[in-house]
């Protein structure tokens, strides 16, 4: 028995339920805990009074070696595989290292729902003496761990659709986590996810997943738990799904790289038991989150090379070239979308876009120019109800099953589309709206006539917990399917009372802008980093690449 | 007025529905008859007794020029394209040959519902004095006559969702017609299509479409007209749509070349006002229907060309190699399916597989090998279901609208959907099968190792009238969304009694396979060509053409 209950910092709790469903929670969460020997406990005053940014937590802690330190902090995925292939270091060196330093992120933050550090050291075993004895690697992840969210199910542990109902334990590995098995990676953890995985926060039954830059605020979600962790360099590189924002948010909430490709670039089969019927008009997207752009391009190609659409015909089958693309035109035309026409972001948002804009018109290469937003509260209505064909229904039945309380966010993303669960013509008109939508806006799109659109990521900075209201900056291009990367800027929210909207942006577009103003004036996000949103047209997956690569060669992300 | 009726050559009449709807639809047809003038009548003695197979009816008519006669009958789209570039001939010359021809064609085959010679005359004149004073022409397509489906629509003409309740004049091109009249191409008729788009037969409230090889038989559906029009050279490009096997029956039952490419890789939009909420779960294709493998490539060069993507981002962004496809193989691996494991085909159908196996195994440069059939009867089963989620409402809907009858095929396609429309989660659970079943096949197809399936386009040659009740051999790759070609073979029916199934053969897959046989034994199919149907895995539509050009190269298509 431990000395101390296990150390974890919440700073808001989550709503708590029936007294039955706080038991089964417990026993979830007690088996999780259990499994985490004491001396990677964080020292308790960590707990008692813990700082706002916990990024340094990790190495101040003392748990980690100097050797952990550094193979944590100072390489992304492509540099580990290289040390690992080159036996500069070993996989168990690798996985040891990351699979402490998740469990201390998780003490800081709540990012995990399992952990599995032996497991994780078993395989890694395998893995070196599969290359003492070749001489080869298994593959070009050999030897890199990866963290999942919960929902994508591998083989001997949970995954659950974001209800505590539906945790099953899984007897094999989804499409996905089986290819990156095969080339070679190592999984340790699964990450924190938020009911109903359909909030812009990752709070789940276990706990609320804390911003380590600031944990007055959300780490974002819904993978939030992956965001938290890679800021916290727990993990380098993991996978998100966004179908409104879900990898794009945290990953910006918390200052890290992410991805999301058009849908069906890749697999997702049984990525959830029993599928989400808001596929039916809005299609979900996986894709990376890390730490580097490279490794964006690294996770694309080698799970493309694979000929994943062999095995799910859903796939598009557009070959992979990613930074090294061609870009079609010189210069590259960028469209810079200031605000979406309904709620202006946030000043420190603006700041970080006017240096986007300054930085890209100091480089030749590029053609800098307004791009006009095109009716954002229009595609944020649709998609909102698109999302919940069955009314909610199924929502409240995964509920009720354990007595699981209904969270905050999870009643705000519902209530547009609460009611009778639409009849196949109602959800057939959606799809000829949806449709219409799209096409409208690729002529809108053309009509600006640029490459790529830069853009916020999120209202604001972080949130604070449970005001992730506005989906705007994400869900549109979850509605038009376009691929998005969010990328860090060297901005970040400065000290409360510090800096304010322009005097040219006082007045407020709508009243949602309005209530955005107000968060603005209530909150304190010091220190939350700010990224941008860089996007290209559906399946330009490749093109966006090649640009961000260009914008790398130019020097727009020399700022660390 | 004319001094005699317009003269069309009818077998088995259509059902005729309320008076009201009798006398709609003769105000229609009368409205279409009036444009014909009287010299481009066929003798009446053709009428009274015609020949079962009516295809040198425009040649011996009398009504064509001898260089109309060598317009239509010589070349193919490419060709004609190239006589125009080079000025050899005029685009006025050849919008007249084909205009011509096309209302001859009409006359023994009913394959029209609109007939515009004199619109085509003068566009072409447009583009002839385009070309003198330019030089150049307006695109690859100039002055190549591309005949339409009637639910396509034509600035200035008449579209219709199968239902004369629908019947719409258009005000502005669909996508598809507005990039080929940007390329050159010149309309001049629309044609035939079933009640409801649904039936793999052609019988409108117009008439039946007769197959020109044997007008007893069917000329397939739903595009039957355009088979028929190209098979009497009335036309030689023309566009179907396909979600069952409408470009593919009709284009085997009539002797002419089809490809209905993967969904979404050509553009579709407003090709049906209002949608077709069947594709909630079975997407639409549209493709060419031709006389020769390079208009199939042309066809598809040309309109991906234009990147139709950046209009409609629905279509997939595979760029198009085509004919010049470096297939991935060395041999090319050919699995045959000589039967889908539910219903043997007809005696012609079987000998037309023999011929290719034969022929195929005589070339290096393939492998030969039987392809195992997959669950057939559950996918058509599955497909049957999902091409009616409102349970057949929209239809009766439409027909109550003005008195149109409810034909035999129609009765029958809804039949096993027919009931309550379904709820979105029953759209889902309809999606969540669908997307199993493809990957099950995926692993299927893969376990075979082959690159392409030749197999029937259906259970027999062209049918009787009103007897194409088996979709099997043409639904199963809409509902696994494969890309598939049916091409020509120099296989014919026989004279009535002259084969008959292998005594190998002679017991019965199912109760479908018994009545198949017994259609056998009753028809007359005498003079019906065979053709074949290849096919391809999801978006391998590049391959596909790449394989079919190494069989050209070998001389597979060397028989005509």
């Amino acid at each position: 028995m431990p000395s101390r209950p296990f150390p974890l910092i919440q700073t808001v709790p989550v709503a708590e339920g029936t007294p039955e469903f706080v038991e089964l929670k417990n026993s979830i969460v007690g088996e999780f805990v259990a499994k985490v020997p004491e001396e990677l406990y964080i020292p308790q005053h960590f707990i008692d009074s813990p700082p706002k940014n916990v990024t340094a937590i990790p190495r101040q802690c003392g748990i980690l070696t100097q050797q952990e330190l550094d193979i944590t902090e100072n390489h992304d995925a492509a540099a580990l595989a290289g040390l690992i292939r080159k036996r500069v270091l070993t996989a168990v060196a690798v996985a040891t290292a990351f699979a402490k330093r998740a469990i201390i992120a998780h003490q800081v933050s709540c990012c995990l729902v399992e952990w599995f550090m032996d497991e994780a050291v078993q395989r890694a075993r395998e893995l070196d003496e599969y290359q003492a004895s070749t001489g080869t690697t298994v593959g070009p992840l050999h030897g890199v761990p990866i963290s999942l969210k919960e929902h994508m199910p591998l083989a001997g542990h949970y995954s659950s659709a974001g209800y505590v109902s539906t945790r099953v334990k899984d007897t094999q590995d989804c499409h996905m986590v089986a290819i990156l098995r095969k080339l070679g990676a190592v999984f340790y953890c699964k990450t924190n996810q938020p009911q109903s995985l359909m909030h812009l926060e990752t709070d789940s039954p276990y706990g609320r997943v804390l911003n380590p830059h600031n944990i007055t605020l959300s780490a974002g979600g819904s993978t939030g738990g992956e965001a938290a962790l890679i800021a916290l360099r727990g993990s380098v590189l993991g996978i998100g799904t966004d179908i409104g924002g879900s990898i794009r948010c945290p990953s910006g909430f918390c200052g890290i790289y992410g991805f999301k490709p058009t849908s069906y670039m890749l697999p997702m089969h049984d990525f959830l038991h029993g599928g989400a019927a808001a596929e039916l008009n809005i299609l979900i997207s996986a894709g990376p989150m890390c730490t580097s752009l490279r490794d964006i391009d690294l996770f694309m190609e080698t799970i493309l090379s694979q000929r994943p659409y062999l095995a799910d015909p859903r796939l598009v089958r557009i070959p992979w070239t990613g930074l090294t693309t061609n870009v079609w035109t010189n210069p590259i035309k960028v469209g810079i979308m200031m605000d979406d026409g309904h709620i202006q972001p946030q000043p420190p948002v603006t700041r970080a876009l006017d240096w986007a804009k300054a930085r890209l018109e100091s480089f030749k290469n590029f053609q800098v120019k307004p791009f006009k937003p095109y009716r954002t509260a229009e595609a944020i209505k649709l998609i909102r109800k698109a999302y919940w064909p069955d009314g909610g229904r199924g929502t409240k039945h995964h509920l009720q099953e354990t007595g699981e309380p209904m969270f905050a966010l999870t009643k705000h993303i519902i209530e547009d589309a609460e009611g009778p669960e639409l009849t196949a013509s109602e959800v057939h008109q959606q799809r000829l709206t949806r449709d219409q939508f799209r096409c409208d806006f690729a002529r809108h799109w053309t009509e600006q006539d640029v490459d790529v659109v830069i853009c916020p990521v999120f209202v604001g900075p972080a949130c604070a917990h449970d005001t992730a209201f506005y989906w705007n900056y994400t869900a549109f291009w979850n509605y038009v399917d376009c691929p998005a990367a969010v990328v860090p800027t060297p901005v970040k929210a400065l000290k409360k009372g510090a800096e304010d909207y322009a005097p040219s942006n006082k007045t407020p577009l709508s009243e949602e802008c309005k209530h955005v103003r107000q968060l603005w004036a209530e909150g304190d996000f010091e220190g939350a980093p700010i990224n941008l949103q860089i996007v290209a047209r559906k399946y330009h997956d490749n093109e966006l690449l090649g640009t961000l690569h260009t914008m790398l060669g130019e020097g727009f992300f020399s700022f660390a």
